[in-house]
């Protein structure tokens, strides 16, 4: 055992516990057009479990085996639509039926599936490629009835071979090298994450209308600068999307070096680039509704 | 461009940049016994940047790749000892030399490495073997002179074979299927982060003492559950380090399943396990001092 | 020192050397459609290089330093198509450079990029956003002159939520516990890798073709097995492309185990699936012409 | 169906199938000092499988299911020793119940753990942490009876700050620009592999050998070129294992980068460097017993 520490006042804070990496995979088949959702999820429950850290009494504690088959179980009659409504029935779920349990929180990460393509154009029935962004999730309750969401996308990785730039900037200090230019190749590796305005909506088409936001924002303007590609981004998704009350981005700045080819005696117009993994420039910033 | 929305207000919210995997390695060759400290670097600052986010107007900003020469310049004078005191020197500066910079944060990864064996015990001179335990740290300003730092240890993989068990918690429940047990094993990838109770100390020592106190503490005891044992890591780590104010775990229960060998008509008495990927249960809270 | 060894006889065996991982991008900017290549390469030299591995003998030999600057320099003038002629021209040029090359390697994975959408539907002229599937290229020579290729697609990861089977194996058998199934989820992350027929060919138009057939053919037919499938899409492939002499796939049966929900009183037919990272079948063969 | 082909002719061609990333921990419990082995196992058979990927007839086949099954249960009686020993009994025993089954590999990697410490000094009897390094295996036959065994080590990261150049190479030529020196960090993630002179003998013993070896060499001498330490490390195994044949070495060359700090008015001997992570020298060679 630890030593005795007679004066040694110890108690527990904020604490949850749950399961994390559940990976669930629905298909909805009533027609021969199957549907997928191929989710991870993460379930958090928050309440008392003093008892269970210091006492280590595990009385009327839920085992976090049961919220993995929950999680499957409540699958089947509910998750009918967006994971922001199955992660409303999940934590209305662990309240209700934990004892200790007053609120929590449910994470997904959605991976996403095209249909493989057909000759008529319309694509595959019943078979799927998967696709590199991610849409994420993230639900929270302190009653088990009134829920904060929020949404977001990533890994969704975008890249312009111009119409970007660098200038300006504070060039008269002891540490800075980096000559200033007009054309550079900007390229993100975007993560983002909004709020609503509302309390509840058709999530699944929010999700679209950013997600054809951010792609058609993004190359739209010479950029000065990623923050003011970040901030574009962010006014376009609150134009489309009245549902959001304001967007989160992490954007880091992908660097694509220049390769020093005049040492060989050649010429280099932006056409070879060094595509450098570390280190990079790292963005994040809130966007949002001014009154 | 995108279009025109006369009735949308858009405004600039919580914000920071700078550079992050900033890769440093930095040698003390003074005495043929080298020392080295081999880290990963983000530092992200936070001040005034609305001008860049909302009219592309770089003026007296510091470009990202100044943040990295300037983390490999003051390298050279500073970091003569820990990271946490490395990142106060490192934040304090970028405050005094950015017009427009108040505050921000810098964050470490530190790769540990030990000296490679000699005959004689004492471990190499100059050549070392990566560890797999990181060193982690956070240190945070708001006016360059203030610091509010956060020390951790992150990917500590331990894990014991007897003196666990998963008792007494909701059994009569729909979707609980799992049977109770008095004799499991009990694996965790630990992370924790603690705060300090005082504005500066020892760094490194208290590092060494917390790092003792989990290794000791996970099997010092029956553990009724991760949560139980997390919570004596907790008590321990403050009973050792006045130092620290409260400290916070994320542990995984890294699940290790008893394979079901019965079918084939073998016995299997905790000894042949299924090391399952996914899910885990994951527990986290914060220990903290009591009045 | 190491000890002296009076009776030991050492000699080097097969060897080479060179840089890896080297990320490089080639922009072609001649027309306002901008044209992207974004490359990982790996080159490895082979030769007598025994003077440096045994005496510590540097004379004539490539630093890999000069293997990078190489690629990123030969990439201006050269690099005009695929990563296949590229290759090729890479180890031409170590051969005659190098006084101690006789051959070599290069392997190349090259991330794809589409354009971003535009309401033309023709994409962007210079925007772009990552997919998933990669390709892949190895170069080999023994001469500098002659050339065997192979070229491949991985990370293609592909699923069908119906029509696939798996029975008629082997029942009685001690271990065996699966039940025989004639509907549920195939999935796979399809690696494979082809050789030619010819000398030399339109490697991006046979790529195209390739890529077209695995789409076409993973779910065009019943599927018994995934050893089936994976030799339905190798036939396929032979069928597009006279231009390959032989075809290999690596293909894990990626599990969708049916979540056992009978437990809780409720039916799963095949619609509520727990996705399980591991373990995998994994299935690997040469599809071939036979005379 | 995939159209028809009337004149195409195609065949199996080499092919295997079996389970990947079976991960399996057994716990000797006899004495309360226990023991663990923690491995990832992957089991390929070959053999006539030719009518399953053919003619989608699995008659006789082993369902990958049972190949998980197997290595549990066959872990429960077999499995007393190393990992090559239990690689041979996997194999015997699918070739001797698979009606198809001619032969195949068996591939491990043992994650490590040492006895968590202890005040006396002997490390705990049933707490352990993970270690960095790795063990491996791949143990092949063609009969079920003899077999080929070859084991590693891999994820081994050493590093030396000194005692190390790179000189006297190639200097006029295009695309050399790397100065020389003879002082420099030198850093690698070994990976390596041996075969054996021997049809069995006490692997573990050798396994520790050759660990005890690559630490020791690695730093005991002024390395001219990763090539000669390589080689060195080597003649060093094959010195101190007459069990072993031959060694194959992958060392990539882990650039640590002198900053340049003379743009600041900085000195940097060797002092302050930048951990590259792309692109490194990759070194590859066999080391051998001449006659």
């Amino acid at each position: 055992m630890t030593a005795e520490k007679p004066h040694l006042k110890v108690k527990l804070g904020e604490n949850n516990y749950g399961k994390a990496e559940v990976n669930l995979m629905k298909i909805k088949r009533d027609t021969a057009r199957h549907e997928i959702h191929d989710v991870q999820v993460r379930v958090a429950m928050t309440g008392d479990f003093e008892a269970a850290h210091v006492h280590g009494d595990n009385t009327d504690l839920i085992a976090t085996d049961t919220v993995r088959n929950s999680i499957y179980g409540l699958a089947k009659e509910g998750f009918q639509g967006s994971v922001e409504a199955f992660g409303k029935e999940l934590l209305a779920h662990f309240v209700k039926i934990g004892p200790k349990v007053t609120g929590g929180f449910a994470e997904f990460t959605e991976h996403l599936w095209e249909r493989l393509p057909t000759a008529d154009g319309q694509g595959h029935d019943h078979a799927f490629v998967r696709q590199m962004p991610k849409r994420t999730a993230r639900i929270e309750t302190t009653d088990g009835q009134t829920f904060k969401v929020t949404s977001g996308i990533s890994e969704l990785y975008v890249l312009k071979t111009t119409q970007s730039g660098w200038e300006g900037y504070l060039l008269q200090e002891r540490f800075t090298t980096l000559p200033e230019t007009n054309d550079r190749v900007m390229a993100s590796y975007v993560t983002c994450i909004w709020e609503y305005a509302v309390d509840t909506c058709d999530y699944d088409d929010v999700w679209g209308r950013v997600f054809r936001q951010l792609q058609t924002t993004f190359p739209d303007h010479y950029s000065p600068s990623l923050q003011n590609t970040l901030y574009h981004m962010g006014e376009a998704v609150l134009g489309a999307c009245p549902e959001i009350s304001r967007i989160w981005f992490q954007m880091p700045n992908k660097h694509h070096l220049v390769y020093n080819l005049a040492r060989f005696g050649l010429e280099n117009n932006n056409e070879i680039l060094h595509v450098d993994p570390e280190p990079y420039g790292l963005m994040e910033a809130w966007v949002e509704r001014a009154e």
